[in-house]
């Protein structure tokens, strides 16, 4: 077996027989630094991860029971490369909510809307092509289109969302540079990093300008049911329906059931659906009956307003401790959905300051990993989601301690 | 919204957008026709569909109770992008079988086995790579291939599996050619499509001519456990460490679970974990806790000793039926697994012969279907795994007649 060493520091036999689209795909830097995060001790406002505790376990072992009871061989058999009919249908009872009108049979269901993204990004990107994105923008989106080696530019985002004229902007100096970008990537409601909605009028906006150069919108909707207060705009998709929408129940019910889709034209939908197939042939009939029949029996639009009012005490929990620990910050507020976008001091650097923070016993993500161009370097994102109020204020008490030391190693140069 | 039409007839606005790899993700011409063939009236030999009702559901229920009543919010959550860490372990009990050793932390889990090989294909394929693979091969390998613009080349195979000699040939072919193969994609064990087994002196061969040559071995065993009489010589993986081996419980237990694996050396097992991340963040905690403790307390053994008994039955009435309705005809017999491969007269068409077929209320999968070359056009897979022993008699009694009907309209001209 020489030339195939298996131990974990000799070199790899195969590099440079792995494909020029795996250079992408490297492991983050902090990511040995979240294997330390995970500790119980360590308030950890990095994750977004769901507090899929405020879930009754009983509604779920119903379903699942029921499930298994009375169509056991269905939901333990391969299913369609699209996903069960009954669950299609009732998935667009969950898009009504936000103002669409689809068809069942424009439905894709995907193993979390993550892979939905994946498989639009295999079916869209050459090498080469350009995404457009919010700056900031999700990770693991970023992540996504760096594998298929296309190029992200980012677009000014504001309180209000993305930009329109930063929008126009970009798309004539990519064009001045020759190049046409194919998609526009958008998390609009409750944005992940940044926490901010696009306003209604800039929906319009921002789909006119698509249209009118030919790019395809794909907007990315996990938070948009969990608002606090008055519910958001429509979704994008409830405006234009040439443009493909993601959703999910990983933020409303579980995301350990891996449940999520895709509405999108006809055509590209049977293209989804291949795509689908050659990835997992079909996606799970268990997780997906197991949905079906929770949306079926549970009272889902209560519990969606449960997790609502305990994702809005967090958000309060932590734009108090923002405000009591860490006034002359300047922060976003979010109506909804996970995240707070903090902004540093100009000489700071969250990457450079995260080991601190780490030692100290509170994490979060630096802001330059929801860029792809470095940007973002005094930015952090904290998530609210899964730590209690109380840890979220104690989390906060020690971040500003680690910025104070930060600030003060930074003045002593 | 002119320029986007989205009724089912209209000319996709998009076309001219897609990635080039798209192209290679075009629908079979059968598909429609499976469509039809799954009405109750028709015999279907053509899917491989595992027989989940011979899975006492009691044993699925019970471990979905436990694993949500025990750990609710571990199975609900998202997990990481290896899987789970104890499910891993069990995964090397059930591959020791085979011979395998291994360790948990090469181990990834999937979203089932059609997944790690996705994106093996996603790591290590770029556009004009070639892929060696049996004639024939596993129809959706073939696809997942495609889908990356890879090349299949295959290679010749007979009743002991890939001839060694032949894999010398393609290979020095190729040379010639200027083109190194990157991989070599095996069903070593009651092959699909062709239910034969590679011998035990050829395993050491085959992998002795792929080190010689740098290319890397995907070892896709689905079928080993279910062997009829004695087991199948030990895996690939039991003899070489450096190749990558996948598994799945999709036919040990259930395939709507859609949990498999992967066994890699660790350094492409670091690139499948990022990879798995990008493409669905983490498979299905739920599923894998669900498959987990299933292993934990049921006698798993056992139900794949009940599952071989189902198939054995199956596998020997459709020889029979073959014996006795199609006695004219070669076919190969599986010790194991699924497939049997019907070789028809050389004048017939078998893709040409479908709708015949599926009119006379009898369903196969075309041999063309498993070649990336146009071969297998007078062979035809049969699929024993889901029809009674019955029905597969039935089945195969229509066939007989469809057969003589298409050779008396060849005869007339």
């Amino acid at each position: 077996m020489a030339g195939r060493p298996i131990g974990d520091s000799d070199p790899d036999p195969w590099k440079g027989r792995y494909a020029a689209r795996t250079a992408g795909l490297s492991a983050s830097e902090v990511r040995a630094l979240f294997a330390v995060a995970s500790r119980p001790e360590v308030v950890s406002l990095a994750g977004g991860m769901p507090f899929v505790s405020a879930l009754p376990t009983e509604l779920v072992t119903g379903s699942v029971d029921r499930v298994l009871r009375e169509r056991g061989p269905v939901a333990l058999q391969y299913g369609s490369g699209q996903g069960d009919p009954t669950l299609r249908e009732q998935i667009l009872e969950v898009m009504a909510l936000e103002g669409i009108r689809g068809r069942a049979a424009d439905v894709v269901v995907t193993t979390g809307s993550q892979h939905a993204l994946e498989l639009l990004a295999k079916l869209f990107l050459d090498p080469g092509d350009v995404v457009l994105a919010e700056g900031p923008s999700y990770v693991t989106a970023l992540v996504v289109f760096r594998s298929f080696q296309a190029d992200v530019s980012h677009v000014l985002m504001d309180e209000h969302g993305l930009v329109p004229d930063a929008l126009r902007e970009r798309i004539a100096a990519l064009a001045a540079a020759g190049r046409v970008p194919k998609l526009l990537y958008t998390v609009p409601t409750f944005n992940n990093p940044a926490g901010v909605t696009l306003s209604a009028d800039r929906r319009r906006e921002i789909l006119q300008i698509a249209r009118e150069n030919g790019i395809l919108v794909i907007e990315d909707n996990p938070y948009g049911l969990l608002y606090f207060g008055s519910p958001p705009p429509d979704a994008l998709r409830s405006i234009d329906d040439g443009i493909v929408y993601l959703g999910t129940f990983s933020k409303t019910l579980a995301p350990g059931l891996r449940v999520g889709w895709a509405l999108a034209p006809s055509d590209i939908r049977d293209k989804l659906i291949l795509a689908n197939e050659a990835a997992v042939l079909s996606p799970s009939s268990f997780t997906q009956l197991v949905v079906s029949e929770y949306l079926d029996t549970a009272d889902w639009r209560a519990q969606i307003a449960t997790f609502r009012g305990v994702y809005e005490a967090r958000r309060d929990a932590l734009l108090a401790a923002l405000a009591e620990f860490l006034p002359d910050l300047h922060w976003t507020i979010p109506d909804g959905g996970f995240y707070v976008w903090l902004t540093l001091p100009e000489a700071l650097d969250a990457s450079a300051m995260l080991p601190r923070a780490v030692a100290d016993l509170v994490a979060y993500t630096p802001g330059s990993a929801f860029f792809a161009d470095g940007n973002g370097r005094n930015n952090i994102r904290l998530s609210f989601s899964y730590p209690t109020p109380e840890f979220i204020r104690e989390g906060i008490r020690r971040l500003a301690s680690v910025i104070d030391a930060e600030k003060a190693a930074f003045a002593r140069g």
